[in-house]
């Protein structure tokens, strides 16, 4: 679905959103202010050093920035790949935190959760008319997700899973989705639909725009063990350890058995992820600090880990205890998200079953 | 999906279904009262004798039997097959003329369509949850329907619509579901998706029933060219025929060489066919009606035939007309309904997203 010329397109396209994000002159802010970021996370479990350096981080500049954000806790696509939901209003109640305590301000960016907006959700029956199966199992984070669950049965979300996303993005009529590099055919895929969409039931209109990938350029943070952070394997970081849970999981990372401490991702991809959490952290250079560290080696390392994670996140923690301590203050930006979210969606529900002539 | 045992158990399930509605003893009241049945039609086109004899008939002997009845224009499902939505509009306004000249009450009958009730939809998500991919392959109904389309790629849409069916039968806690016995593998799979809901998200607790079909015993009637009656082959006789449109149509139906009319369904199926329409309008049997034609031949047996259909459609036709002329008061009907209709989806909708958790 996404080949090379696609690929470079896409490229293309998010080189230039990243200058019309940023770009403090006049005559762009009209453009400006018709983005709207859509992004969200999973409430499976904790968010982590990960997420805050890869995306939660990134939400927060966007918004300062002034750019339109809908964020989203998809609820629903915990059980694209289990069968039980967990603690969700847990999980819930702690992404929220982490969001709130992070800097996002629930008066700029629309939080909601998936099961809360049904006209969004009704937008999977147009939707799923205008892709087939196919096409849907050519989705390689489809394939992926599914080999990752261990030869478990593909469920009818799991598969159905890129025609839901569209419908997060297009409902709210996002068009800024930043995303890794590996999630492109998904935003190809709503890009798809809009377009049939379009062409299809409302006869060329632009009901729908096609959103734009905005392509991540926060490096990969891997688990304390040099595979993918995951909460099941237990290698991260959460956001809400203290310093000492902190200290104590990072003081098992994994290194190797070189003393000289120097950043070689390829070589030693243990070593230079934990160099690029702290420089995340810091906001340094990562040979800089391998630099500086030098033949002090690991322990070292991870003592400078540790301090900069901790002493970065010390006012995060003590904001998202003080959240967690009233779940009805957490509960009601939700539900003003979650009524935010239901206006742009019936609006937008309204349009389509008026194109489709299906306003009775 | 359905074996002979499944099938039995099935026939067993609709013989105790039909004594129930049956039933004038008042020890059956309570669960008479506990029934309720959800049916519907596709808005593709202008319903005809095939609806009436097949289905619309039984709907209303139902309702007036004082079955509660939730009646579906299920206007999504017209893109399950095809891209175009055609006139819907004019259709929808047909099928609502047709049911309310048919006898269907609106103030006993809830009749709604699929695009007007966004929390019956948003339970495709966690339906969807509940069904491998590899079951919706075998259901044996999407697999006809994907061959019917001439090796057009199958849609999202298509591949998961015993989904969506169970959404609407399992949103009102329809109970009693009028189908022929191809359509088993759909009562089936509604049955799967409320009885893994209940154990998976529920803890077993009872949030939706499984639904039973009441298996038809109205004759299937095929077209006036011995073929599966349908509009765009042209072997239909509308409802809202006039009676010369009508006897022109029959004039043209086939019938075979021998003069004699018997009824012999598997030897002389058009000339039975033409017998079992005759017999479904006058209420005779089929037999006598092939006696009393005897040697007049196919010529007296489509005067027959065509008289029959006339005689009963009559006031049918005028109130039909009458009720197209004022469009205002069908959409107020379905206005209405779709009213009643959200309301139980909204309760279900609450309930469901209680047991899983999801109320914030």
């Amino acid at each position: 679905m996404t080949n090379n010329a696609s690929l470079t397109a896409a490229r293309r396209r998010s080189d230039r959103l990243r200058q019309l994000i940023d770009s403090t002159a006049p005559a762009d802010a009209p453009a400006r202010g018709r983005l709207r970021v859509l992004t969200g996370d999973r409430p499976t479990g904790a968010l982590h050093i990960g997420h805050y350096l890869g995306t939660v981080r990134s939400r927060v500049e966007l918004q300062d920035k002034g750019i339109d954000t809908f964020l989203l806790i998809a609820d629903y696509q915990v059980i694209t790949d289990r069968d039980s939901l967990g603690d969700l209003q847990g999980n819930v109640r702690g992404v929220l935190a982490d969001y709130l305590a992070a800097g996002i301000d629930p008066a700029r960016t629309t939080i909601f959760a998936h099961s809360a907006v049904p006209a969004a959700n009704q937008l999977m029956l147009p939707f799923l008319s205008l892709v087939t199966e196919a096409e849907l199992h050519r989705n390689p984070t489809v394939k992926d997700e599914l080999a990752a669950t261990d030869g478990r049965a593909m469920s009818g979300l799991l598969l159905t899973y890129p025609v839901h996303q569209a419908c997060d993005i297009l409902f709210c009529h996002g068009n800024v989705v930043p995303v890794g590099q590996d999630q492109l055919p998904h935003i190809e895929q709503a890009r798809v639909i809009a377009r049939r969409f379009n062409e299809r039931y409302a006869g060329g209109e632009q009901v729908f725009t096609e959103p734009e990938a905005l392509l991540t350029d926060a490096p990969m943070i891997t688990g304390t063990d040099g595979r993918k952070m995951s909460k099941s394997r237990g290698n991260t970081v959460p956001l809400g350890a203290t310093a000492d849970e902190t200290a104590k999981i990072l003081r098992r990372a994994v290194t190797d058995a070189e003393r000289r401490i120097t950043f070689e991702p390829e070589r030693r991809p243990e070593v230079a992820n934990l160099l690029t959490v702290a420089a995340g952290f810091t906001g340094g250079d990562p040979r800089d600090i391998a630099e500086e560290i030098g033949d002090a080696g690991a322990g070292e390392l991870k003592r400078v880990v540790t301090e900069a994670v901790n002493d970065h996140l010390a006012g995060h923690r003590a904001r998202r205890a003080e959240l967690l301590a009233d779940p009805g203050y957490l509960m009601s930006v939700l539900r003003e998200g979650n009524e935010r979210a239901n206006e742009v969606a019936d609006a937008t529900l309204t349009r389509v079953r008026e194109v489709m002539g299906m306003l009775y």
